[in-house]
């Protein structure tokens, strides 16, 4: 259905609801100018609007029959040279909400049809001025929210990877084609295809694959935030800290409520990633139920976490401390404890213990020996350590990656597509080794081409399209 | 120093904040063109923003040195023919709070400053491209939401009366001249300024004045909103009404808490008008002090209202009907003391008589005398009668007038300033009557004089421009 519905034209507000200085109103098809230069009366002499250059600007009134309805200004981009390939008008109009409203409604009842959530875009996608992987990207970039997310869907909109998925998909096609040729000729044993530089380019493709695969791990989390999980007991400053941070960034994002009363979640942007804050119950022995579930919750909070923060006080850590009391003696065994098991369990995690209220100690006679971890010394209320803190956590964002310009995938659906491509691709190479029947081949093959063909769109179904486009705002 | 702050190059938002498709930025000044130009990569070839032509749009990436911001549609528009009268540029960018910000980040680091509020206008006005009441429509333009406020303010902004004053104003200035002339041969007694004509001057200038002023009679009302008062009983039916008249409108603007607990307004849009419905308290004996002071309050609501509805219940008003009980008699005795009251108190008010509940009477055998009123019957559950009853509100309105292009004054401002106007217009024509000294008539005309320079903005003062735009929003 959704690749049908491209042949009116449609109108939508393209720009946010609300009161501003002004608002502007898309159009896009066949009709657009036309019909916008039936209402539009130019302000200076008779002017037509159909028989205007593209991307010239043209100020007016928008008319009614006799009513005026506001003060315009109209731009005209003229197809193919307009963002969904289609003629496109933009009317920018004062920005009240009644005008806007007059005005759709003027469109609506003169053959205009309102816009879907993400038409101008599926449009543009139709007419080939972008492929499927970019027209997401267009989603992703108004909803980037830090730089990290930002450059995300920047180098996605700007080609990313999909230029070289489709290259290497036309190499695969033109391969296939010669394989099918020899299924005709099935009798006569011939081979077509190569079969040396056909290895080689599933070797590459391969390489290629896996690389990008493997990239989505570093892409989920800079586009998701990077999930810190802090264990600790409950007055070891964990709040105090994530305060800290939030004030010297800025830069909050939100409160996310927990799933349980044990598990919060605090976001905030530092140097440019996004961090989400996991507050967890800690992993003391369950005495009841409900207990028993909030810890399994911590465990499963410090999987999905990239980086665990163990949080202790000075106090409890130090010997001689002034401040050390008995009852530091059980939290400190429990800290060390739970901080061995971590460790054990997830050896392969990103485990930074964190020394706070260091004010209150003279000297670092620890009690636990630290050498084995990563220790930052700060004290949350004083800001002290709080720098070192920060260059750790973006050290561990595998943020370099971006810097560097390198292709990451940061998209669920394109990540499930490499992942199946992939699979295929790995049967194609085993049935390429194996010498197995040249009709096994070509359905690994047709598999690993349909795979690929989903990212970049050149294969795509009315679901995948309505999954894809039912998120984005109405007029993009 | 508002009218200092114009040599240097703004920008800001122009566009609500928020998400959505897409957003405006706005730059204004010299250095507008050359400094996007010096972000700005075209997508296509080279492209040097400050060689284009007026009024064309050019798609390019923003960038900050390599770092690329967005994908952007460059608007340029070359002074004066702009909305400011200087060089502007309009930076379409995506529709995510995160990209705008960087965006003005960036020119903000680079020698722009961002406008105060309502400084694009005020450019407009300081730089010639509207008078000070067109500047002051943008504003009413914007928060229009009804149909009337919405024509008022468009009808301003083309230029109102604001044309006719300013020439009527030239022709005063003439005359002042003459006469100032003849200040200074006074010793040889001469009239350069032909009191024939100059009385006939001061005629038109009187007529027209005294029109303006009465305008705004209506012109108040239909901005502000019709004010209607509704007497009654609390179960009499006032809140049926309102909302079965807000079900048929739809069109809800808002419920304001009445500033006691006696008054409440609704807020409804009927065929385009603006009505304030005003529920009070009834005029009832007072039996302590707060209820006297919520029958004052009902006093003074009824005397700022333009209509007032006595509602009552058709069961009180029918004598043979089965749901008169004995308790509607005093109900009813009330109701016709209070009616009387307040015609007798405000002979000139627009009072219906509203009978409700009729589908509860089978014959209209009423116990008072109703011919000398106004009666419209209804029955709010039923939502029979409303027609007729929006039609008498909306004619009571005096919409006509603004339907017939009548120049109307909707601003406080310009009231106070025509009402002045006219008073010394007034002691000006008073001083030519009565052959008063020559310097005395020529300071009732500079007073005269000022006053109407006041309106257009032709004399202005920083006081008054600083409160005319900082209720403007920012980038507007």
């Amino acid at each position: 259905m959704m690749k049908e519905l491209h042949h009116d034209t449609i109108i939508a507000l393209a720009t946010p609801s609300g009161s501003g200085a002004i608002g502007v109103i898309r159009l896009s098809g066949d009709k657009s100018i036309d019909t916008v230069n039936r209402f539009f009366e130019s302000k200076f002499k008779n002017k037509d609007l159909t028989r205007v250059k593209s991307h010239t600007i043209h100020l007016g009134y928008l008319k009614d029959e006799d009513k005026i309805l506001d003060e315009v200004l109209v731009s005209i981009f003229k197809n193919p040279h307009s963002y969904t390939g289609e003629d496109v008008v933009e009317i920018s109009v004062h920005g009240s909400p009644y005008i806007q409203q007059q005005v759709l409604q003027l469109f609506l009842k003169n053959g205009i049809r309102h816009a879907h959530a993400g038409e101008f875009t599926l449009r543009a996608f139709l007419n080939g001025k972008m492929d499927l992987s970019q027209a997401e990207a267009v989603a992703d970039l108004i909803a980037s929210n830090s730089e990290t997310s930002h450059q995300l869907a920047l180098q996605q909109m700007r080609g990313g990877f999909s230029n070289e998925i489709k290259k290497l998909r036309n190499e695969l096609l033109h391969f296939t084609s010669l394989i099918e040729l020899e299924l005709d000729f099935a009798e006569e044993d011939v081979e077509f295809a190569d079969r040396t530089q056909f290895k080689d380019l599933v070797q590459r493709i391969k390489t290629t694959l896996k690389h990008l695969v493997d990239s989505f791990a570093i892409g989920n989390v800079l586009k998701e935030g990077v999930p810190v999980a802090i264990v600790g007991e409950p007055n070891v400053g964990k709040s105090t800290l994530l305060n800290a941070l939030l004030n010297e960034e800025r830069a909050i994002v939100s409160n996310i409520p927990g799933t349980t009363r044990d598990v919060i979640e605090d976001e905030l942007v530092i140097d440019g990633v996004r961090f989400r804050f996991i507050d967890t119950a800690g992993i003391r022995e369950a005495t009841d139920e409900i207990e028993q579930i909030g810890i399994q919750k911590t465990y499963e909070k410090i999987r999905e976490a990239k980086v665990v923060i163990f949080m202790i006080d000075a106090c409890a850590l130090s010997k001689t401390a002034s401040c050390h009391t008995p009852k530091h003696d059980k939290v400190l065994r429990k800290f060390e404890e739970e901080l061995k098991n971590i460790v054990k369990k997830y050896p392969d995690k990103n485990i930074l213990m964190v020394v706070n209220k260091t004010d209150k100690i003279d000297r670092k006679d620890y009690l636990i020996n630290t050498e084995e971890y990563q220790v930052i010394e700060i004290s949350a209320k004083q800001k002290t350590g709080l720098k070192t803190l920060k260059n750790e956590l973006t050290a561990l964002a595998d943020k370099g990656a971006l810097r560097q310009n390198e292709v990451i995938v940061s998209n669920a659906r394109h990540y499930q597509a490499l992942h199946e491509a992939l699979q295929s691709i790995l049967q194609v190479e085993h049935g390429l080794n194996s010498d197995i029947s040249t009709d096994l081949l070509s359905i690994d093959i047709r598999a690993a081409l349909h795979s690929l063909g989903e990212i970049t769109g050149e294969i795509t179904t009315d679901n995948v399209l309505d999954n894809i486009f039912r998120n984005f705002c109405i007029g993009k």
